[in-house]
Formats: C-alpha cells, sequence, structure tokens
C-alpha cells in the first residue's frame, strides 16, 4: 500500500491540529524505534494509523466494537478507549494491513496491555511525548525515555491514572494491568544487570 | 463464640498501638451499620478479627495462601494484601465463624472487590477512617462517610493508589474494579434520585 494514500486517507479522518499531532508522534515513534531496536517501517506505519478513527462519532465506533465483538467491557469506560481497537479492525479492512505487530501497537496504544510489546511500547510513548503534548510532567517523561521506554511508559500510565482520579472517573483496569507488568519488566532488568 | 474470648485472642496477635486501631475501626463500623442500615453485631465481629493475622510473619501469611489455594496473584503484589485473604480463613478455621458476610467483610477489607457488599464498604471504610488515622485528606472521607459510603470509599481508594503511584508500586487490580464499581453505583443511585 502507498504511503502517500494512507497519509492522505488518514489527514481525511481529522481536523489539522490532529494531524500534527499524528506527524509528532510518527516522528517520536521511528527514532524511538531506531534508538530501541524496533522496525522503524512499522513504526511509522502504526504511528500513521493510531488515531485514524479517533474524530468519529461514537456510536459508529461502538458499532463496530459490537459487530466485530471486540471486547465489550470497553463500552464501560471512557469512549476515548474505542478508537485504538476500532482502529485495527478498520484499517484491515479498508486498507488490507495485516500486521499482527502493527493492527496490536494501533489496538493497544491508548490502553497498553499485559505483555506489550517492543512496537506497543513505542507507539504508546511516543503518543504521550510528541512535541505537541504539554500537560504535567511531559517533560520529565520525555526524559526518561531517553534510557528506559519502560520506565517512561509508567510515567504516561500514572499521568492517566492520575488525571481520571481527580475527575472521579473510572480507570480501564488493562492500564493498570500493562503498568504493574512493565514495572514487574523492569525490576526483572534491573536484576539482570 | 464468646466476644471477651475473642477479644483477648486477637489482642495477642498484634502490638498495643494496632490494638487500639482496631478498637477504632469496630466503633466506627458499629456506628456506619447503624446508620446506614448493616447489622452491628456482624460489623463489630468482622471489625474486630479485620487485622488478625496482619502481624504475623509473610513466610506463614504465604503458606496459608498456598496451602487453601487462595488467589495466588496476591503474591504478585505488596504483601500488605495477604493478611485480609487470610484472615478469613484462620478466624473460620480457629473459631468456627461461618457467617460468609463476616469473612468477606475480612477477606475484602484492604482490596475492595467488585460488588461490594454493604458490610463490606463499612468495615473497609471504617479501615481507612477510624479516628487513629493520619494521611492526607482523612479528614474529608470522614466528612464524606457521612453521607455516602460508596463516594467516602473511592476517595479512601484513590488515596491508596495515589500512594501506590507515586512509590512506583503496582496496583492491584481487584481495587481498581471495586473503585470503578463504586462510581457506577453511585452514577446509578444519582440517576434514580
Amino acid at each position: 500500500m502507498d504511503r502517500n494514500f494512507l497519509v492522505e486517507a488518514t489527514k481525511r479522518q481529522m481536523p489539522s491540529k490532529r494531524w500534527e499531532h499524528t506527524q509528532g508522534v510518527i516522528d517520536v515513534a521511528v527514532r524511538l524505534a531506531k534508538k530501541y531496536g524496533a522496525d522503524p517501517a512499522k513504526a511509522d506505519l502504526a504511528a500513521l494509523l493510531h488515531d485514524y478513527c479517533k474524530y468519529w462519532p461514537i456510536e459508529e465506533q461502538v458499532r463496530i466494537v459490537k459487530q466485530y465483538k471486540l471486547p465489550e467491557d470497553l463500552l464501560d469506560y471512557d469512549p476515548q478507549l474505542l478508537h485504538g481497537p476500532v482502529a485495527a479492525v478498520v484499517v484491515r479492512n479498508e486498507f488490507g494491513i495485516e500486521d499482527e505487530e502493527v493492527l496490536d501497537a494501533i489496538r493497544y496504544h491508548t490502553s497498553g496491555r499485559e505483555r506489550m510489546t517492543l512496537l506497543d511500547k513505542i507507539v504508546c510513548l511516543a503518543d504521550y511525548i510528541e512535541p505537541g503534548r504539554d500537560f504535567p510532567g511531559v517533560n520529565k517523561i520525555r526524559d526518561i525515555a531517553e534510557h528506559s521506554l519502560e520506565k517512561a511508559l509508567v510515567a504516561g500510565f500514572d499521568s492517566t491514572i492520575q488525571f481520571l482520579l481527580a475527575k472521579g472517573k473510572k480507570v480501564y483496569p488493562l492500564t493498570v494491568v500493562a503498568r504493574n507488568a512493565l514495572i514487574d519488566e523492569w525490576k526483572q532488568a534491573e536484576r539482570e544487570s
């Protein structure tokens, strides 16, 4: 699939501000992929498409969750959780993308999951720290990202969880499971080093 | 079972400071039970025994988790999570307590769980707000407890989760599930009122 075709198709799905964000995620994801030994082409593709459905009507996203029997517990939480799993279905159908590693990185870019692949981590983290992001602590996460994907991602999830606690909103349990697994990973790495 | 016998047996399991805490939890739990329509005798019994194993050696608590096939994921988190589930086993064996409502309130007093009973909520909350407790925000939780068990308990779990995030520790997913369910409950109650 021609990259320019995917770029044009993706731009049509979102306001220009979000396209700028997507470009930031692409740049950071490709850079992190080169730094940490993931496939830059896969990072580019997953980052390009990660927000493909972000601005679709929620009802349409809900319809896809039901039609494709995605985990129904997604519907019990903030609707922001839907666009990743929905995009993984849509880009497979619309563009014939079959690379499960790329689809997973798109699918789990918001929630994380228990055993995140290197590509999952890179796309999720790039989404937190691309240059257009501005939330409390983002510069610290950018610094941590230079030496540990896992620690940076935990700090990212911490900021999400703190935001949800402060707002009295529910926390998606998979995100907590993802964070716990990353902490185990980095402790394991420290024991082995 | 004679209450004085249980009191003496419980006092022997812990330092005097913790026995003072237990008395505080009993007082608050009985008061909340009367206020919110739970059985004060059950609240008294569960509160009396909730920390029965808190000062037992961790290895002994781990042994009981394994012997009684309690959920093994308990062992992947802070050892503080063990003493509730372990006490539920021990007080059944040692004192013949068979009241599942009381045993559940003991079992889940630290973690919470998805569908907390009125007694679960009361014992868990009393443990957060008994007069000897002093952590940031505890007075606010005491105030909230006067009008909503669910909101007060969410605020309690928030303080636990925030503490764990700040320390870089793992969060037990059941606590997040418990908090989510309480938020659903209070929103449901608000819709119906």
